[in-house]
């Protein structure tokens, strides 16, 4: 027998938690146990779920509203087909609706794991693509897109590249336009980063976003492809988790794929109800096949909790899924003064990457690009930001000046 | 100009609202606005978002963490496609993971809902199937389908629709698999809904669920409708919205969609975060084209507070919109002491919806429609359920007697 578990934190004040978990594995697979003929249960055993756990947290004097328990259950992979909605369906569905619930982690058997190749070019593939192997990335993000045309959109891109980023990426908010059409800004951005490159010595991925109808999807994406892209943002939410596994697995989209994290607030933030961040963000994600995945920071203007972010990195990097490891891509209010905490927590596979960090730099965009590169160079040799910056990185000493050193 | 526009609760105990509310019409239209020169601001000013409303709700003595204001804010169309992805990435996108904000409306503008036909059927549609207009629709869900093969399945059908009901949906945990694949259930159901038929007189509609990857919901819509199917189950917040809108307004899919609620809760029931019901279950089902769209109801086991409910019903059905009706499906727990209660609500347009309250019956599934068919006479001549079940009805006499009426 095989199953995919799921972990709930469940609030009541008085409900029988023991109780409570066997009629979600009852309600959400068989539908009805007790009731059954002997020789019905054993024809349906194969289909029924199991509580795996039940762990009730009720300490002396807790608030009214507060008392909870964390339960698993397993439910018996032959119930459902070896695709996401299939599996999300299966485990909070309908209980998703059903008193305050959050869905808190899943566990995928090696048979549901089977359909999903995962990455296809993951953490390695990408360094393969840029040629780097012993330090973090560095990301810039397009600003203020909308409604520029095709030579604004080049100005700031080569902006940022001559600054030293290994990758960019559009502004999610950058649908199909008529001013700058995917296979034209592809085009005319990749020229841009060849020229680039001829100056900095470093190669560069620039993640399109690719928009529009999903029937449509792929066959933008191969257009893009075609014009010479070397990677596609993709806001998998708004899609759909089973969209970006099937442009993943598609062995004609030949590129890394970013995942941003548009919407994923509507799902997480809650204590009550939901899906954590590091199912969401983390399981999810890279089951689908994101090859970087973008959340946002414990550190900068759209915060999540630490502890949380340590579980999307642990589920987008753990050996124990027989699939490549995804790029974490902490996000949001970035600037210099915070590369130490992001490599202490993440290590050196993380992709840092910044906006207004870069393009608000007081020197200008290249200058804010410099301003990261130095401050990557300076936490990786464990030196002081401040020290770095007064020896002759005057880039990382204006950045230090605008927006300090968190440490 | 053209603009769709959001409305949002946010909650903050200390923040200028007027200006939160002008960083996001800035931030996620144009990027940036006061450090624009006015030259560009000129060519910008049709990119801007606008600030339509600010609602401070900040009472004498209101408690910490309940200070809130109600904020809409209008999004021009030009900078995004004409698709619901791009309208949900560019008015929730970022923000939904900034603070505790709720997106409680969306306001859609002729330009944007001139790309959604809406649903292809909808309530008169779904009346003309039928051949019935004088009154409430009788769904009836199959129940413990899991592990059922072929025969048991058929006798299961044949006994829901003897009871009389005029729809039977899948259970949305049915999915594709080697004992009841969809083609062969349909044609088999068909056929019994057929026999049933020329016993109670009435026409049947049985939706059978969509399942299985993105890119093949289509031919296997296809192929059920090949075999027969009358209409389609589909667990659209599973797959995405825009995935339920490219297949009811594709002009193969000949049948009625009905789209199940599953997952929503991991969205609408926190007061602070997500997105409300009327807008995930009202207002995105219909453009999406759903012509049936299932709930949790007020009433029974699975519930929503009333006043969010009225809201669902009133998205499905305004006649502001050019587009068809979407008919509401309050479901789960439902019993047929509920049903006066569903019609004062509901009125005529509307689907009664149960599951276990008409296969718990105590005399039996058949005897379950019977009863709710009762029900629904007695309630549109507003007759006392206990009286009409008085003279000469004992299905729903038991019924009362198991769940009682509720008033």
């Amino acid at each position: 027998m095989s199953y995919c578990t799921a972990t709930y934190r469940l609030y009541d004040d008085q409900a029988d938690f023991r109780k409570k978990a066997d009629s979600i594995a009852v309600g959400m697979t068989v539908g009805s146990w007790t009731e059954l003929p002997q020789a019905k249960r054993e024809s349906m055993q194969k289909h029924l779920g199991q509580v795996l756990n039940v762990d009730v947290h009720e300490p002396e004097g807790v608030k009214p509203g507060e008392r909870y328990a964390d339960i698993t259950i397993a439910y018996p992979d032959v119930n459902f087909s070896r695709d996401i909605p299939a599996l999300l369906v299966t485990v909070f569905g309908k209980i998703s609706m059903d008193g305050r619930i959050k869905l808190n982690r899943l566990g995928f058997s090696e048979e549901y794991l089977s359909a999903f190749p995962g990455p296809k070019f993951g953490i390695s593939g990408i360094r393969d693509a840029l040629g780097v192997y012993d330090r973090p990335l560095l990301m810039s993000i397009f600003k203020s897109v909308i409604g520029l045309n095709m030579d604004e959109l080049r100005d700031q891109f080569t902006r940022q590249a001559l600054g030293g980023v290994d990758l960019i990426k559009d502004d999610e908010i950058l649908f199909e336009n008529e001013l700058t059409p995917i296979e034209k800004r592809v085009e005319v951005c990749l020229k841009a980063a060849e020229a680039a490159s001829r100056e900095t010595g470093k190669k560069l991925l620039y993640a399109a976003n690719l928009t529009g109808p999903t029937s449509r999807l792929k066959s933008q994406a191969v257009k893009a492809i075609e014009a010479g892209a070397n990677a596609l943002l993709f806001n998998a939410l708004a899609y759909g988790y089973d969209v970006l596994h099937e442009l993943s697995s598609d062995p004609d989209i030949t590129v890394p794929i970013a995942a941003h994290p548009s919407l994923a607030g509507a799902y997480y933030p809650s204590r009550h109800y939901g899906i954590s961040a590091s199912v969401l963000l983390g399981q999810l994600m890279r089951l689908a096949g994101a090859d970087l995945v973008l959340f946002p920071s414990p550190y900068g203007s759209v915060t999540m909790p630490r502890e949380e972010n340590m579980a999307i990195r642990d589920e987008l990097m753990t050996g124990s899924l027989p699939m490549k490891a995804s790029m974490p891509v902490p996000s949001a209010g970035i600037h210099p003064g915070l590369v130490p905490l992001i490599l202490r927590d993440f290590g050196q596979d993380v992709v840092v990457n910044a906006g207004g960090g870069i393009h608000g730099h007081p020197m200008g965009t290249e200058a804010g690009g410099r301003a990261f590169v130095q401050a990557i160079e300076a936490a990786q040799q464990s030196i002081r930001l401040a020290d770095y910056a007064d020896a002759g990185h005057p880039e990382l000493k204006a950045a230090l000046e605008a927006w300090g050193e968190k440490r």
